[in-house]
């Protein structure tokens, strides 16, 4: 953020963004200087907490001493927040499947009133998005698509080098569009054969266990965990051990990823997919199949040009980083003018 | 176009362009003023034409005498076409599965070298939806889709108010994107399962078919029409009829485009879905079904929000204004300038 801090007062220098990701699980919250640095950072359960005065009383007290450690409340120019289902143009959060606060949550609000700081929110997904765009792998790209492979399956777009809203704030939610009519109930929005019950890290222990369910008769490793205990983690753990069974929940996962994929290449036609969270931990297991069937799907006008490239920055680093990059944003400031402002 | 005219010499007020919808049957060509009113129109078959060279050939000999009628080539300030796969980038028209002219043909050149005046092209789809932008059902709207439903199935994407080209020129291809994984083999992609496969004219018309030799006990006024001569016309026919089978073919031609419009609000959140071309005559017979399913697979953040509407320009006209919107769109003008200039 070079071009901004030559035209800032010496005395204001000292300026800090709140960065904070709140995940289905955990929510992260890092304090960051205007060079993308995270200086401390730190984790609450978002499960805990069932009144959601709570869960900010509790993301409060633990930031207050790292707040403190950075020179205080005064340094701090506001809070940026990157949740599911969260709107940028309300600052609300508003019937997120993920999590356990349900209806329209004016979550902006309720932060600026606790801490007395701005507070700008966005889709947990646009907000890993705008890190990548400002200090990862998307750098000086004007056109991609950031997938998040966690709990959920979350989605950042951006097109002519800004990140796409829509209408109403909600755009990108192509975890939640049908890969499989009449497939697989979602065990949260109760739709059929969305992309995110397949390819989730839930969606791809549910495989296993109708693999284990169907193949009866087929040795798996997996057969030695309980069913309600196989993760995505023990599967990839049984593939790289050679299990055939596993691999074949991968190559599964990997055929309706890429499917889905290929159709997102048709809509926006982005020079690049960004892939991020934990199941892109599978590596190849996964990639391979997904690049296979991606390609597979494509025109032949779309066919060996996107590239299918990992996320650079640490995963729980990237939806700080793009969630303190709302702060730095002014109101009338569009993503782009911000991607300038770093340059 | 009142804000160019203010400015423009007299000399040269009299300033037209040709705007050209390059179909997989027919090609379209008008002569516009800056008002969007359209001076002259008419076709050439697409088909009749191995050669591109003749095809050129034939569109200029028929529009020469509409050139002079509005007073000679001087008054003609360039071409906008409109094609599949056209790139807006490059000015080529790239392996287009419904024209016979294969590989990537340059159309923007042949026709610069023609008729010695500039050549702008982008997708049809997307000419349409700048058409509609302009002119018509899209007015003042930052955030829209264009589908149209005719020989094949084509889109053009608007989001922030721009339209979405993608990195390499190529977006909005939504009619070959996966609805039905392992479906229905397109006739001429070999693809399997794509939207186009089920709600172009020519989709529709294979569900007739398939629906006649599956419910074989049914009766249906369609089994008078040879199986060769069913299109989508005769469906139509037979539906509003009250024929039950034709009835159907709508209703499954429904649930899959409808399901297929969730998932494109569900990536650019649009304001409106704007539907045109020959296969929306169908009314309601169509669109109950398809407001139905899309309504069904849209998570509740994006449910009854999502206008479903008809173009309001005529099937031509659309098509040809939006193409000759290109040409007055200086090189360094986003569309979005353009809409500034006409307002």
């Amino acid at each position: 953020m070079a071009k901004k801090e030559v035209f800032t007062d010496p005395a204001n220098k000292k300026e800090y963004a709140i960065g904070i990701d709140i995940g289905g699980t955990n929510t992260k919250y890092g304090i960051v200087n205007h060079r993308g640095e995270i200086l401390s950072s730190g984790a609450i359960s978002s499960k805990e907490y069932e009144d959601i005065h709570d869960f900010i009383d509790a993301l409060y007290n633990g930031l207050v001493p790292e707040i403190k450690a950075v020179g205080g409340m005064q340094y701090i120019k506001g809070i940026g927040m990157g949740a599911p289902n969260g709107n940028f143009y309300t600052g609300t959060i508003e019937y997120a499947p993920n999590l356990q606060w349900k209806g329209i949550i004016p979550m902006a609000s309720y932060f600026n009133e606790k801490f007395k700081k701005p507070c700008t929110l966005t889709n947990d997904a646009n907000a890993a998005a705008m890190g990548e765009l400002m200090y990862g792998a998307a750098r000086g790209m004007k056109d991609f698509i950031m997938i998040t492979l966690g709990t959920g399956v979350g989605s950042g777009i951006v097109a002519n080098g800004q990140m796409i809203y829509g209408h109403d704030g909600f755009a990108g939610e192509l975890g939640h569009t049908t890969i499989i009519p009449g497939g697989r109930m979602h065990w949260a929005t109760g739709m059929k054969g969305s992309l995110e019950a397949y390819a989730s890290a839930t969606g791809i222990a549910i495989t296993a266990k109708e693999l284990l369910d169907e193949k009866i008769n087929e040795k798996s490793l997996l057969r030695d965990i309980p069913h309600d205990q196989i993760t995505s983690k023990s599967v990839y753990d049984a593939a790289i051990k050679g299990d055939a069974l596993a691999k074949s929940v991968f190559e599964y996962t990997g055929e309706i990823l890429g499917t889905a994929l290929a159709n997102f290449v048709m809509f926006s036609s982005p020079e690049a997919i960004i892939l991020f969270g934990g199941v892109i931990k599978a590596g190849d297991l996964l990639m391979d199949p997904v690049r296979r069937n991606m390609e597979a799907n494509l025109l032949p006008i779309f066919q060996n040009k996107v590239k299918l490239i990992f996320s650079e920055l640490k995963e729980s680093d990237a939806a700080i980083l793009g969630a303190s990059a709302l702060v730095w944003e002014r109101k009338d400031e569009s993503p782009a003018d911000v991607l300038e402002a770093v340059k």
